[in-house]
């Protein structure tokens, strides 16, 4: 796909300053965009880069007057970051496969319903009384266990394996390898110590407009529901265990833990790694740091918590600044003996 | 399914005080449970629930006396929670899949031997020379590659990945995504600084009733065998490095990391996101909380570890307090000092 | 396979000490080896082993003498380790598969071309615009999305995702699970506080002789490349965010993860479950430890960095000495509390 700087500067609204006839093909950032590229310069930190740039036009705001010789074409618009984003919108749609129908051999029991405009890839099994909305996309190699219902509009990428009695809301985005409802750890030890499995009846259920990250899983309960609420944002390589509840728009970067009965509230972020204890309750607008982790419930909301055990990150930081002055410590206690040592023989008291 | 109250009693030995006739078709805690649901009330803790609860029947002590009115069914029995872990497994066993035969398509060496009553789900790969014993259950989109033996009544759960020389036991059970078998993670320099793998010809043993967790992954010794002993449970996102021998009735939640040819003792318990490096023994029955680590081997059995490197739990609560009293001790050095200063200046001494 | 004593000493240059006709079928480490085993003495650690190996047979050196006797056969070579090394690596390529060939059914679109000595397996995927160069082997139940390359001799393991637009180079491993190409986790909040995915329109970059672990995950670029460079190594379950760069021969263990727009340098090592903040540069010949993590560039190479937040060994060794000093500041303090009361009580000074 190719478009002339016409063709984009009219997409936008903007004009172009140089060659309407040069042709962009792809998307790039200013510091490294190649000679087919379109970028934009929106933060005035990165102005250096457009006297340097390879790409073949930078969208600039209508203000921008360069400061030295600029080789590259010019689009100008109102705000070259909101132009951009338009532009990569437009990009994504028109590059994103919009695949439709049932690519063979797939297995699909009759039982299922599949709404209108899905695409099912080949090698996709889609188990008993299943119900598949309209413009779901499921593709190749992923595994719907029985009785299981996906939203309209739904993504599901490649090998995703959801076990049975899953419900799967609409607009939701699940990447390849994630695996949705499996069993949760449940084992009781018998009086020899050999851990028996606790049957889990629960389900899991995935609200609208929830993306799952890579490898992530996600047990189902032991009883009722695991439930990952409205908009949330799971990345890869995440553990959510049964009966855990996720609240709306949290967002949790890679490799986070929940461990079991959990229930995280709405608007948190938890960065990578960060752990939370099971039949805990954390607050809503919690922000867990990157590895921190927790065993005590978080009640007050809208805190920032670091480190393990999780504290504020003044208090992270007093802590590390404290060790480090613990040989000065050391040192002033010396001192101070041999002060009180001295002022014991001191002649003056005999 | 549906149950009527009277059929629910009869199988657990209890009576029904109320409406005999009237049907459950689902199990729920009882504080959350819907109108379609049978639950128990065992601890008095909850009790306050069964005079709220939505279940249409709750299991009762025979003893049980309400403090309020209720508009639940009962059924009363000898013991609530065990009468209630029966309907658990009944429930399970009716509503879990007990498939047999072989879907098509799948692909199955002439080679493989299939025992009785197995399961073969479409898409599923079984290499050369693999014998699959009775009652093995494997679900679709997985591969056995060649010369595997997987035990009586075995399920593989879908999209699971094991590689060839692999041994896996009876009544294990191998959920989905876990990936088995895989190259030990074994490089040598050369003088360049260039990788070069070393060759990994050993392989994996699973022995019987070993649970492993959805996209866990366990790499084959590069000679000899990584062995999971009997017994042993490994809950999800799970890496077990090549070599590794993990203990009987060993229990390790999720995202644990195990280094190279560690050997974990029996009947430990790893918290969630804890990890061993490499070439240690750690002793029988040790305990690691959540994100703890080791560099060290442990020796001693019984221990409960805590933290990074690991140690006692009273050893870290300590470290922690002690932390937190470094400001006081800079005040009381800050007071000694003054002190100090004012004795030396002390009128009396001169 | 079976070769006698007298084939193995022929092929690395040796000669036997015993039974020239006595068969080996398999290799081991002298302390576990079985009756059916090769194995070696190199270091003299060993030695002991070697009196009671129940290996059929034991490379030793030209000058190795007994000082016990000896039950097992011996071949006498220049430099022992070597000499397994190579009959290691020609074991490996006796049992490695190399298949070639088409399995059926495998989906693959008409416009793939496919190289010569290609393997693809059964249930793959591949879909248009792909280049599979030759001796490429794909085992069963993997999927590579459009417009994918993938170099001479790559090898693609079971149930492997590769989403569309990524490029492999040469003489890859890349293990049953992983995903490459995903998307990366770029969400911007709207003024309600929900998020709207950014679109990732970027690629995914794998350069020669790059080995990628078991269910890892590589998220493609938000714009540009996320980049794994020639000669790197990476463990399973690890994680690699959107436009990050891992360079030449890195090698990280298990269970990392590296967030967004990070560049790591060439030669470094990390350890398990280490990981780095997003936006930061670490230095070549980095090494860091297990379950390490930076929130900072790493400036300077070379260095070996542990802990949370990553320091130098020296410093975290002090660091945890001087917490564990604390109980014994306290006493001294009191110490000299007392002795201060002492003095200014003093007769002597009144």
């Amino acid at each position: 796909m190719k478009f002339t700087l016409k063709q984009v500067a009219d997409f936008v609204g903007g004009n172009v300053e140089g060659d309407l006839e040069a042709t962009v093909s792809s998307l790039g950032k200013i510091e490294e965009a190649t000679t087919t590229d379109l970028t934009f310069l929106a933060n005035t930190a990165y102005e250096e880069y457009i006297y340097t740039t390879k790409a073949i036009a930078v969208m600039v705001s209508q203000g921008f007057k360069p400061k030295k010789k600029i080789t590259t074409n010019l689009i100008r618009v109102e705000n070259p970051y909101f132009s951009f984003t338009q532009i990569l919108e437009k990009y994504q749609q028109m590059t994103s496969m919009s695949k439709v129908g049932v690519e063979s051999p797939s297995f699909i029991s009759p039982s299922v319903t599949l709404g209108e405009d899905t695409y099912i890839g080949a090698f996709v099994y889609i188990a008993d009384q299943c119900k598949i909305a309209k413009d779901v996309k499921i593709y190749p190699n992923s595994y719907i266990g029985d009785n299981c219902e996906i939203g309209e509009g739904t993504i599901i990428h490649a090998g995703v394996k959801i076990y049975p009695n899953t419900s799967i809301g609409k607009h939701c985005v699940i990447h390849a390898g994630a695996v949705i409802g499996s069993d949760g750890f449940g084992f009781a030890p018998n009086q020899d110590g050999i851990y028996k499995a606790i049957p889990q009846i629960g389900k899991t259920i995935i609200e609208d407009h929830v993306s799952i990250g890579a490898n992530t899983t996600i047990d189902r309960a032991t009883m009722g529901a695991t439930i990952i609420k409205e908009g949330a944002k799971l990345d890869n390589l995440i553990q959510i265990a049964h009966n855990v509840v996720i609240g709306k728009n949290t967002v949790m970067a890679a490799q986070v833990g929940i461990a079991g009965s959990t229930k995280i509230g709405d608007d948190c972020q938890f960065g990578g790694q960060s752990a939370v204890a099971g039949h805990l309750t954390v607050a809503n607008k919690t922000t867990l740091g990157g590895k921190a982790a927790t065993i005590s419930p978080i009640i007050e909301p809208n805190q920032f918590l670091v480190g393990q055990p999780a504290q504020s990150k003044e208090a992270m930081t007093s802590d590390l600044i404290n060790i480090k002055r613990i040989p000065k410590i050391q040192k002033q206690i010396k001192e101070l003996k041999e002060k009180i040592v001295h002022l014991m023989n001191d002649p003056a008291k005999k």
